[in-house]
């Protein structure tokens, strides 16, 4: 009987989307206006899932107030009014798109959410565009 | 050839968190101001998902204004307007978390939705916290 | 050259709808269920709107961080996770409805804000219901 | 290492729900005022889900401004600002029900969306009402 | 001391916009792709206000279920599920843009809400065009 | 007998918050992270409301694919995907606040509305922090 728990938080960012071994016009080509080297930026709407067994006295999956904690020191204080390309180690060697944001996120939330649950992280970089991912 | 049809509903009800056999400062510490005793409320979001074949003739899995009179009756003249651990038997035993709320109400929906077709159901407390539940 | 500033913020409370003089019958004519004994509850979304000139050097009518700490310490602190019937010494003599939570609301805030800008207060009792308030 | 990209699209259009072959009278017993003769209409909002791999370099499963380009020239140009039953062929057999639009969608993304990847469609009827066909 | 009181409502309705007196080809020039001869239709979001004095002892402008009654029998029963142009003798002479569908609407409250209170009808065509009305 | 129309749109652009004569430290106590000096950014959301009257004939006060036209290229074409402090000149001299973006593009728009109409913008930085501006 398990019980899938969402949170919902949210950050803001600049980034720009560019390989460094490709010329500025390739970039352009593959990436258009994400490419612009000044940078732009999003609200990024984030949920995190939490799959696993109801405590039968709490009746919680995972207390809520933890959780939002959790995605507080560990996501928003890394990523909230940063530029994720300068600002963030991870990718200065990965392309900040919303995909590899968000398998960056999940493998941080994995070392910090008990492994008997399941975790499935979706980021919204605008409301028409947004990813999943779940490790698997 | 299954389709999962969804339909949004929403009830208004008031409640807290507190399990009878722990302290005031027990329940204090595990529930937080989710433990006042006065109780608090939400406004309710809820999506019934059920999957299942689509009839080839009418072109529906189920008529939504069927599963519309179903979570009327079985559920919003239940929860609606309601004080969950006062007004609803189930919970004078069971903590109404989301998580608890959820499987009540997919119980009482899995009696009503025909067999052969999936049911799952998404609670929404906030905005922020929500659950979901297939009944496996 | 005025600029109206605002913020949204939220809390979750329960309440219920009645006047002390009338006979439960007739609260139940007047408020129907949301007269119920036991209370039900909503999770309110208010919006602050600060209207005023804006500063020539930071560009700002007022920080938001200082608004948002505004809210939180004279609105959320008071009215969340509360019952406001109980909780709230005002709404021991007035009925708790939306246009009067939203006046306790205007009244506590303009107290806070410079008197040279304007107020107004909307408070979402849900997302079909919802009053505004400008002590005019 | 799958990700799910999805992109949010809409069009509006006018339909209604009867079965030629039915009388008018059980057209409006099983479709209700969703068989008015002269049609009524929606803002459908439609979310293309794209299940694959990530490319190692761009960090994309797939590129959102193509999969933007293919949903607005096979399903939008076609759909938006249309009568589903006078201007669309296969409507002229099959019941416009959401049910059916989902399925007709995805049978045409089927074919333009690279087969290694998979493909889910939501179409959302209205804020209540919103189906999700994968093709299973 | 006056509260403005709003009701969100909806209705899903057919249409196109077209002048009887001009060519096909003027119409398509003006209008577009709204003047589509088969109709096309849309989700319409509707939103009341009602702005007057707080009755001292109930906390209200209005009943909110009375105006919930007046929205349903006035309008959503005028124009749920219609063709405007073909169902609405009103748009038999007269273009249903949202402009011209708010002014209708506003018409038929004005009539029923009491005149001593101010009426404003806000209408959502799509989520990114609306009109609004106050009679002035 | 004036009508208000609206219309939305948006665009995505890293800023950052700072006065050029302050010594960092006075930027980061008066900004906070607001101040990053590797910019953030944010999904700005726009509507544009244009008051007049509505035409006897068309019944609009203005076309919205016009306005839709005119809000593409003076302002998205300008703002979107852009770093708001280095790729757009106004904001060299001027912090880009959302209360100050607001009035850059009141400013823009004003030229291009027939000037018998009023004209108000509401711009979204988040969806809890928003200003409006009317010229007055």
């Amino acid at each position: 009987m398990k019980v899938t728990v969402s949170r919902r938080a949210h950050f803001n960012a600049a980034h720009r989307l560019f390989v460094k071994d490709w010329s500025d016009k390739k970039n352009m080509e593959v990436f258009g206006i994400c490419s612009n080297s000044n940078y732009h930026g999003h609200n990024y709407e984030l949920i995190v899932d939490i799959r696993g067994d109801v405590d039968p006295i709490t009746g919680m999956v995972i207390d809520l107030k933890e959780l939002k904690d959790i995605i507080k020191i560990e996501i928003e204080d890394i990523l909230d009014h940063k530029n994720l390309n300068l600002d963030v180690d991870y990718f200065k060697k990965v392309v900040p798109t919303a995909e590899n944001i968000c398998i960056f996120i999940w493998n941080i939330l994995r070392l910090k959410i008990d492994s008997k649950n399941d975790l499935e992280v979706t980021l919204y970089e605008t409301t028409r565009n947004f990813v999943k991912y779940s490790g698997k």
